[in-house]
């Protein structure tokens, strides 16, 4: 059996995982001053509980980690922190993998549906990640940035500002901070809303809120396209919290990727994630 | 030994390849009307003269190709060619390859660096076209388009139509064709001037053809950062006929890649094809 570590903000979800299939799971609170510790634990304590045989442990995180280092975990407010040695305290035995959250997300989401060999998930959520699979394997890149897809340079009329420091990167409109900051400007407001709320708006045909959706659907059917020349995938898997406005988002980015799209890469298919918020565990448990 | 074939507009170049080097080339001009009758007949002769051995045969073309089915060479003017069909008449027992002369170029000029194992490299001549190497293996796409980074929408002021039908395609600015193109525009003239005739104005200080290849490495430099983000490779190339501006040209693309690009990859190498012509057929006998 394979074990898959979600590692999130505020959930940790853990995933007993074997033959391509989450077997078992649960989630423990993301306790910034005993992470670590809190997982292993668990995971000490369902291994013997349930007398099962691991293969390896895998993690997906919400940042950056390089040969199972992790130098920055921001949204939870960790720096510098050397997993190995805390695996070896626990699991001296057994392998450790990881690599940041989108990558498992979109390893998982590619493992489950066989009939395709390479594909590209955006996972959009309160930033843009993304992770690129190719001959059925992850590619994680020269610099550990395949798939950082979110500062894809898309060249708009907002000069948004991003969070890594550059403008106009695919980021600051697609995702859940786009889309909030776009209802925003849009109508002129200061009042706080949530990218959900705005989704809702849209579905009871709320002029101001079809608008960002349109805006948002053009920005990422110009990444696809982008992405596409680039690499040439199978498919597109959305995923993420703004995936989540379903239909009413997919309809028009498929609509504006036809149109942008180079002719000969026209027909791709681009799927909203199935397995969802499961991809990752999935995913981290397959890293090996 | 192997053949590697590169297909132009007006030569064929074709090289005798053997342990990744070019041991012999030679070329024959591109006629219409008994092409590849003309590259098979003096293959033919070649091999029976200097009784070598060939383990198979490469071909890099200027158009699109599947699986040895040649749909179009619109430089060429020809189309619906099935080029096994042709191979067969001439060598039945001796392999046969074939992708598009991009590709070719790329995986020639990856293979002459070995410490590299991933690459992208951009063609800028007419038109511009790319090849993306992973894993030391040309990669080719779901749709044999990975590489068409010609076609990656830039978001720029020209909104210059392309050939493809799009508009705003990398190929309007950073091509020959685009090179001209922004001078006639900045200099509001109707007269006819080559891509390097504005290099040599350039380099002779012209403010306005100076302004040009800052507009060209500017769109450059995006699109590298955007290749960047999708499949982070170790280095990237650049070739054909607008890289031959040397370093007025290169400087320039790798300054604004530094300030374009996402601060996990801002230290990405840029580097002028240093195989030059030759990168086609070396890639084209390494086809297998």
């Amino acid at each position: 059996m394979r074990i898959g570590v979600d590692v999130g903000g505020t959930t940790v979800k853990i995933g007993i995982v074997d033959n391509y299939k989450i077997l078992d799971c649960y989630s423990i609170k993301t306790n910034k001053d005993s992470l670590f510790d809190d997982i292993y634990k668990s995971i000490k304590e369902y291994i013997s509980k349930n007398n099962i045989n691991v293969s390896g442990i895998g993690f997906g995180l919400p940042g950056s980690v390089n040969n199972n280092y992790i130098k920055a975990l921001p949204n939870v407010g960790l720096y510098d922190i050397d997993l190995k040695e805390i695996h070896n305290k626990y699991f001296k035995d057994i392998n450790l993998y990881s690599t940041n959250d989108a990558n498992c997300a979109a390893l998982g989401e590619h493992l489950n549906n066989p009939k395709y060999h390479s594909s590209y998930l955006l996972t959009l959520g309160t930033g843009l990640g993304g992770g690129y699979i190719y001959n059925d394997k992850l590619v994680i890149g020269a610099n550990c940035c395949t798939g950082e897809v979110g500062h894809m340079f898309i060249g708009s009329e907002f000069n948004f500002k991003c969070t890594c420091g550059l403008t106009n990167c695919l980021e600051t409109i697609a995702s859940a901070t786009g889309v909030t900051r776009l209802y925003k400007l849009f109508s002129n407001s200061k009042e706080d809303i949530t990218a959900k709320e705005v989704f809702d708006l849209a579905k009871s045909n709320d002029d101001i809120a079809l608008h960002v959706i349109d805006t948002v659907s053009k920005a990422l059917a110009h990444a696809l396209a982008n992405i596409q020349v680039t690499c040439d995938v199978d498919v597109f898997y959305l995923a993420g919290g703004v995936s989540l406005a379903g239909d009413i988002l997919l309809n028009k980015v498929r609509k504006y990727y036809k149109e942008y799209a180079h002719y000969g890469v026209k027909d791709t298919p681009i799927e909203i994630s199935t397995l969802k918020e499961k991809a990752g565990m999935l995913g981290s448990a397959y890293l090996w």
